[in-house]
């Protein structure tokens, strides 16, 4: 596994790991392993909507450490995550139209970890990641958070267009990062915003793209493509910050 | 070794390295080897002004890849440094007032690739960093820089505040990055300057920051110190691009 410390391997300890009500981000099974203590496994992971991997015995051999893995490794957060109402609440309370950062599979953990380190900065009100194909909460990430982990809260959802279109629904207008968009001066900040941040390589999906209702762009002087994700990110929610200070 | 790709073992090897022109960043030579090979890479470094470090042969050991490193491993770029008037000329040719970015010791690689690949894209002229306790520009960094590296010149220098001393002289300003500052918004950043970015742990340290003509400040509404390295250098310069714009 790539991030050692919160990986869990054996039958035992990843069943004990979800009956503790450890966050479980992923879970790898070897494929046709179907006896009594797997199957416990598997409905724990189906009650805690974890996603599971049906991989090689040679795969898990590969991630495992301790080489004992019994044809199971899990992958743990050691961090609880928020709901999306937990990070409303948080405006609320600080009386600020809200201010979240959402981000379409971002999978660099160091990424995830600076942004997250940004949002508390920024005074966002949290950070939203899908369940699927991005980075979660690994040590890395935590690590690379500053702390700021402790503070702003991060909250997971199964469905990322459908968290927009909830999030809508309570007022708030979203704006994702795009080449192609309005230059960000441009636009109007100062209300309750949740601002989308791509992928590292592919930028915004095509989906997320279609439901925000702005696209904002940094002016881009140089000859390469794109700033690095974390950066972008920076650039943007401070852009929000100097529009919410004028 | 950190970056493999770029590490040169073995007497002959690394003798071939220097001979060849090529830059090495680091050297590392067993302590008490004194014979005749290890001298003439002893005498390439000092032209080169090679920074050498003299370690235990467990060390050395424990470094080397090829578990053949004969007492002497190298750390070679793979990249021809710019110099500091090269920034200028770039400047010059662009009909810009020069804006180069000048890092105090950013260790990490990853940031070091991210603001390279910032300074591209918010068009400043290159970036200044120093020789000693830095991150150069290893397999890593370059990697990072996603390509800006090819378009935006680095430069390496002996003393960070003598060139900056110089750069004085040639009409630049400076203004590092610094929490007690003076909020980014208020300052005035459209004319010739050099935006200087402190250490990952400790900001800029104090004989720089004294030779700064301003310090700025990124407002900071969270709970914890610092944005990312790489962040601060994002969101300061596209505050200098937002100033010139305008």
């Amino acid at each position: 596994m790539r991030y050692e410390e919160l990986t869990i391997e054996g039958r035992n300890a990843v069943l004990e790991a979800f009956r503790s009500g450890k966050t479980i981000d992923k879970l790898y099974v070897q494929k046709g392993c179907q006896d009594g203590p797997i199957n416990s496994i598997l409905r724990e992971a189906g009650k805690q909507d974890t996603v599971v991997h049906f991989v090689t015995r040679e795969r898990l051999d590969q991630m495992s450490e301790t080489k004992k893995h019994q044809g199971v490794i899990a992958g743990a957060a050691a961090y609880e995550y928020a709901q999306v109402e937990d990070l409303l609440e948080l405006a609320k309370k600080r009386e600020e139209p809200p201010f979240l950062i959402l981000l379409d599979n971002i999978e660099d953990p160091h990424n995830l970890g600076a942004i997250i380190r940004t949002a508390n900065l920024a005074g966002a009100h949290g950070v939203i990641i899908p369940k699927r194909r991005a980075a979660g909460l690994t040590a890395t990430a935590m690590k690379a958070s500053a702390g700021a982990l402790n503070y702003t809260p991060v909250a997971k959802v199964t469905n990322l267009g459908k968290t927009m279109e909830e999030l809508k629904k309570r007022g708030l207008w979203f704006v994702c990062a795009d080449m192609d968009g309005t230059v960000m001066y441009n636009l109007d900040l100062k209300g309750p915003v949740g601002l989308v941040i791509g992928n590292e390589g592919e930028g915004v999906s095509r989906l997320i793209r279609e439901k925000c209702d702005y696209a904002a762009s940094i002016p881009m002087k140089g000859d390469i493509d794109s700033l690095n994700a974390s950066v972008a990110a920076g650039v943007l929610a401070y852009e929000i910050v100097r529009q919410r200070m004028g």
